[in-house]
């Protein structure tokens, strides 16, 4: 008898049919002699209504009551999967977040989980009974509802699965895995067996958008054998775990990209040393997210700092830099929009040094020009002109022999 | 500085500008320095979709899980009031039904409050915050969210008000008062300036329908001062207190009347002694309530007893006196529907020992047919035709004076 964790998101329980639904997943892992601990989100459009209703009474609501009012939401799902459930005659106990014992850090809006306290999980597995926990929200030592911030579901599911030492954690989500590059863009894009956590990690913070970093880097520092796989369909997803053995050989696993990228650059500094933190110090504190950053010291030449930020950002970084410009001391700013990012990932770079020039030699031969490039590990990501990011893709995808058979599998 | 609970209902919290109308009120009373604890329900309509949700799952979901899902009514209310106040500049603190430390028995859909920990929200107001709690909720000794059934909300602001020991309890509602009869049906009823327990008690009990029974009695037992009033408009509304001082000379204090009132009667009963019994506790475990019952021995013709339910009711308790017919031992039941009943209260009847005839001379005067009588100390009710309800009422309202200037005020 294993221990699953299964998360369903607010599209996979949006509404009373696919609750029914997934209520048939549950019972399925149940009808294979396994435990099972249910995560979920707010039904589809229960969030933005919330949030509509907050809007309407305040520009800026108290992040504390935020977290009272969109609490209700993950509450409401627990406690209808868990009637479709017993309708269906199975047990099934639903508990909040601090039912659950999910205890968080005291910050409201994107608290961190600090500990849970899994007696009450353990007790009604023990009983024989399938628990379903609200995702996304916790409660502090004060006994404050708190909720988790961006991807707090997909992090409730694996935190609760390394609580419980769980034998795995299903992410169920509306694609049915994690694939070469996104299949919307890509035709021939294929769905990965498996993937390692840190290239999944570096799909995740490039936006590809199937499972939050959080809970990712979680997943990792636990060792929780993850599988992405759609709610919809019954075929096997794309098993996240430590390394993914069965495409050692594949040096490239994923492209990721995103378009609406900016690039800013700051030129003629008078003081380099200490314009350079403070740059990057001020925009933080506007809440502006810098992604890209580049600098080269050139002998000759003014002294200037590249970086990329989105597109609907770069208005507010051009004001906040020339509100400062005092402060920082430099002699012009320039700025193109209309960018976009591509990146190749996988963890088969590091032992090959080529990959970075067979990547450039690629977009080349297709006069795609690079604009900007940053570099990791694992990843290699270059900003191009958002009107060739499409077929940048598709021929790195082909180039790295993406599209074919061993990448990925039905 | 006095210590005011306030209790806003469904409708008073029906949309957004209603919940800003609430904020005022709550605002107005910390203006005039007092402290404030605010009891809500669920927004107006968002009973009926949490309902409505699970009847789409489930033809009778588990009441567990019922709570659990009505439980997120009030904590919307709560969390968008809180908002409202900060809006308006003043410090609001949300606290569900356990936050607030409302200990309920474990029974899930109409649990007893049976302890308030009032720690956390003396704490609030010891801290100069307006406290807003969700009516309505509880939590058991095993952290199980409990809802505490009909008139829930008023009852919790009634036993907090008594917990923390309150001045004062005031029950806004879409009326401006208690009333001597129902004003839709009688021009000339008038609001009481007060009114004792009992009389509400029993006002309640007939289906006034402005302040749930339960809350009455609870506040009877801890005298907690009452004030039954408007959250739209800001005339004083009704005190209901232990004594109502100002008007002890009248004998009749309102008038409450239902229509869809049926009369069965069970003839020829084999067994007196035993049948009668068994009557109603065959009812009872159908759910059928009972209201009027009457039973005259006499020693000539055939025994026979007879009650009143709800048309409603009327079919089912006829199919089921049918079904057990064996058991219970008669010859054959009578019933009649299309009836109503009209009660008159008030505690000044005690030692007016003429009120009785004085109410059947007024009907008879009327030429209005009174089918069954039934007493208490303060209260006499009447089953006559339904189509002469209204009329009963308004002759009876007038010859008991309810329309003279003594009996309300604006």
């Amino acid at each position: 008898m294993a221990l699953i964790v299964q998360k369903f998101g607010g599209t996979s329980v949006g509404s009373v049919e696919r609750i029914q639904n997934v209520a048939n997943r549950v019972i399925a892992e149940i009808q294979q002699g396994n435990q099972v601990v249910v995560v979920v989100s707010a039904m589809g459009k229960t969030t933005d209504e919330l949030v509509s209703l907050a809007k309407q009474i305040s520009v800026s609501p108290s992040k504390r009551e935020m977290d009272m009012l969109m609490a209700t939401g993950e509450q409401m799902t627990i406690s209808l999967l868990c009637m479709a459930l017993k309708e269906k005659g199975y047990e099934a106990v639903s508990l909040t977040g601090w039912q659950a014992g999910i205890q968080t850090e005291a910050i409201h809006g994107n608290a961190r989980i600090e500990h849970i306290q899994t007696e009450r999980v353990q007790g009604l597995l023990n009983e024989g009974r399938i628990v379903v926990v609200a995702g996304f929200q916790g409660i502090t030592a004060d006994k404050e509802i708190t909720t988790l911030g961006r991807g707090g579901s997909d992090t409730t599911a694996v935190a609760l699965a390394a609580a419980l030492q769980a034998d795995k954690c299903d992410i169920y989500t509306d694609v049915t895995g994690v694939f070469t590059t996104d299949p919307r863009y890509v035709k021939t894009a294929r769905k990965l067996q498996s993937i390692s956590y840190d290239e999944m990690l570096e799909l995740a913070n490039l936006g590809a958008g199937v499972l939050h970093p959080r809970a990712v880097e979680l997943a990792k520092n636990y060792h929780v054998s993850l599988e992405v796989r759609s709610s919809m369909e019954l075929e096997r997803g794309t098993i996240v775990e430590e390394e993914a053995s069965m495409e050692q050989n594949l040096i490239v696993r994923g492209i990721a990209f995103e378009d609406n990228v900016s690039r800013v650059t700051v030129v003629g500094m008078e003081d380099q040393l200490h314009t350079l933190p403070t740059i990057f110090t001020t925009l933080a504190k506007h809440q502006i997210n810098v992604d890209i950053i580049i600098q080269s010291i050139i002998s000759s030449g003014e002294p200037s700092i590249s970086f990329s930020v989105k597109t609907d950002d770069l208005q507010k970084t051009v004001d906040v830099l020339s509100q400062y410009a005092d402060t920082l001391g430099y002699e012009r700013i320039e700025h193109e929009s209309g960018l976009a990012k591509v990146s190749i990932v996988g963890s088969g770079m590091v032992s090959n040094p080529g990959v970075a020039a067979d990547m450039f030699e690629v977009l080349a031969g297709e006069k795609v020009e690079v604009k900007m490039v940053s570099t990791s590990e694992i990843k290699i990501s270059t900003v191009v002109n958002q009107a060739e990011m499409v077929r940048a893709v598709e021929v790195l995808h082909q180039a790295f022999q993406l599209d074919a058979e061993m990448a990925g599998a039905k």
